[in-house]
């Protein structure tokens, strides 16, 4: 009963939406371009392009660390599958980034009872422990704001494990808390006398991975060592700590290395009309090197590829310019979001959107517009609908790479993805290509390219008037 | 419509199946025995025991490879866990063994495109590689009968690669098929010249795992280097031998040793009237080392210990012993089941039975009586029907641990639990603790205690008259 009351609670919402939806004022699209927008979505939804470009780069590519010879190979990689589909402009724009990458990465409990090797991770920016790997007794927090209370003697001389879990949410919003703990523990650890961080991996899965990521946030002079641990394996050691004093030896081999070249792809369809305004869309080129980069960002790169095609082979190319900005190093630190908006701060970017929340069914789109705005909003949402797209709202950020330009006064949207099972995957082993599924990919390229055409091919502006 | 008509008819069949159960001979049990069974079943299912003992042996051993020292202490954590559980004649029982891990386990794919490294796990029992690997080209078969059936120029100079997959099966019967090609692979590609062996994991999950497993049914003289790659690794590997001429590297460096110490533990409920008539309860103590050992077998080794416990604690001690075996070494070659046979082969050993199939839930009753024993068999099942124990066959083979002893004619009894998951986490890093379900644990020692108790407290036999 109270199941049938929540229904119909849910369906009068949803009705009360629409009929809003449906009154409010809605900027118009001609015969013609509805005509367009059908037929790109019935194409989208019929082909598997964007699957076999995620498949490519999966297959012959692999795991691409940020400014690694295998990410200079995805640059290559990328060059080569953009000019066979057609888009303009194609080029490569370099720049260099501080290199991090593990060599070895091990947690060993050390004392007894039960002396075991943990599936560990070491946190993407960790300083190397020393050869021998360092070894001390572990002090559990259940959060990071237990380590933030903790006074400095009950943390000296440790090592912190902050075993915080993540709360699994569709809109990606668990993960936001729970990644704090990743970029702080070793900060707040080290500013309370401890050696060395474990953290809960950031995820929401069951299975025996540990989520590799970046605490690239962290304070100039942080230099413990970090690592995560897979769920099984906190739990040994929460239990291990329950029972007495446990000790851990932590060994962090990291490669670092100042000014190795990274770098931006970029290509275009240029605009009928208005070649100088600009409809961005922007994906990563970079992985995790546990994993193969499929739904992180193999999946974003396929999505925003094949959607531009779809545009690219219409019998017109719309007014605007489409520019694809496949980013380099956006794991460690955004590095090329940050060079693109450096490079093109002095164009015209009418709107800027990213992919890279793995390979879920758009299932929202939300936008940050000025208000002046809303109706081409609102039209957007009309053309999405059909592909089962709700409306959202105005507080889109736009993604990671484009981050920059939102700063900028860039207008953003957000094609959200349903991520409810992303973190399951994300930053692990797990990252592989059967993890997406060809439907809800070919979902995703149908909704960005009614947006993308639909922006492009109309002289809406989405900024204050 | 279709769907109604096949409920009907399963539901036809069940009550066939039930009807003929209910009219067969079946040997009675006292009024006081069936109190028994119901206190037995309602003090299982209300108590975390189980589960306590495997926690207890994930947290304070961990893995425990076949004659390793952490089977040596999972031994004395053994000993310990009986004794304190009110156990008789505890005992070690040592024999040897030949040792083998591997210390190193890595497969690159080496030619361009697609270089990259891939998920793999040495085979038990595999040789080393050449300290810096071996190369070669692979050459896919998608079966081990497609392998048998190649010439032998088709294989010479190669790294053979058996991409068979694995069929999910609720008994478990998927694996006898699938795992032909673990032990096979070796000995028949270097019949006809190949370099080395790749095989598709044997499991049913689409996780980046590879499944450990021996191969210790290979002919004398088999030498080639063998391994394990996981489900989206030979995704890979088949797309780029699809591509090209792919050329992949090999490394293994395998710790061999002769002569090294394992043992069994034995813990016994001496009987009250029969005492040399023994019905032996066994599982394993040893696991592979990616995992945990916590389904495989950890559960097994719970289950047995928590349901002979609720009999030891009964006010009577049952009429037979029940023995308790805690077998080493199963996992590379079933030692300690030879060990115990050899030790054991005088004794009276009325029924055998082991529990290493996960703690998935009991779902059926096997038997392997003699046909004068069939209405004691009916009894049993009567009995384990509230756990939602169903009718199976009289071919049960009792597990790896009491084949030696079904060989020797020792009639066995399966406990048969779903297997529908047990392939996806057998053998790899995910076999956590996590992977139980305490319900379902529960669920087994009620189904455990009340067999044992039955065949303990009577003077039935299931042998032929």
């Amino acid at each position: 009963m109270k199941h049938l009351i929540a229904v119909a609670l849910a369906l009068g919402f949803a009705s009360a939406a629409y009929a809003q939806q449906v009154a409010a004022p809605l900027t118009p699209i001609t015969a013609a371009q509805q005509r367009t927008v059908d037929r790109l979505q019935a194409a989208a939804l019929e082909s598997n392009h964007a699957y076999e470009i995620a498949e490519s780069l999966v297959t012959e590519v692999g795991p691409r660390m940020a400014a690694s010879e295998a990410e200079a190979r995805a640059r290559d990689w990328a060059v080569a599958v953009l000019r066979a589909n057609g888009f303009e402009n194609v080029r490569i724009e370099p720049f260099t980034i501080p290199y991090w990458d593990a060599l070895r990465e091990e947690v060993h409990i050390v004392s007894t009872p039960g002396a075991q090797p943990l599936v560990a991770a070491a946190l993407g920016g960790s300083p190397s422990t020393p050869t021998n790997g360092l070894e001390a007794e572990v002090v559990r927090f259940p959060n990071l704001a237990a380590l933030e209370a903790a006074p400095n003697n009950a943390v000296a001389g440790r090592i912190v494990f902050i075993d915080e879990p993540m709360t699994r949410t569709q809109d990606g919003s668990g993960y936001g808390v729970a990644v704090a703990k990743r970029g702080r523990c070793a900060p707040v650890a080290q500013a309370k006398g401890a050696v060395g961080c474990l953290i809960r991996s950031v995820g929401t899965d069951p299975h025996r991975f540990a989520h590799q990521g970046g605490s690239s946030r962290q304070p100039a002079g942080t230099s413990l060592p970090a690592m995560a641990i897979s769920p099984a394996d906190a739990d040994i050691l929460a239990r291990l700590v329950a029972r007495g004093p446990t000790r851990v030896r932590m060994l962090i081999e990291a490669d670092i290395r100042e000014n190795a070249p990274s770098g931006n792809v970029i290509a275009e369809i240029r605009g009928r009309a208005r070649p100088n305004e600009i409809v961005l869309l922007a994906a990563h080129l970079d992985s995790w090197d546990m994993g193969q980069g499929a739904i992180d960002d193999g999946a974003g790169v396929a999505i925003i590829t094949a959607a531009a095609r779809l545009i690219r082979q219409l019998p017109r190319r719309p007014s605007r310019t489409i520019r694809i900005l496949l980013a380099g190093s956006e794991e460690n630190g955004v590095h090329g979001g940050a060079a693109y908006a450096r490079e093109h701060a002095g164009e015209t970017h009418v709107v800027a959107l990213e992919s890279d929340f793995g390979a879920g069914r758009v299932w929202r789109f939300d936008t940050r517009f000025a208000e002046n705005a809303m109706p081409h909003a609102r039209a957007f949402r009309r053309a999405l609908a059909p592909l089962g797209v709700g409306p959202g709202n105005n507080e889109a950020t736009g993604g990671a790479d484009v981050g920059a330009l939102r700063q900028a006064g860039v207008p953003v949207v957000d094609l959200q993805q349903d991520g409810w099972d992303y973190f399951d995957v994300h930053h692990t082993p797990n990252d592989t290509l059967n993890m997406i599924e060809p439907a809800a990919l070919r979902q995703n390229v149908a909704a960005w390219a009614t947006f993308v055409y639909l922006a492009a091919d109309n002289d809406w502006t989405f900024r204050p008037e």
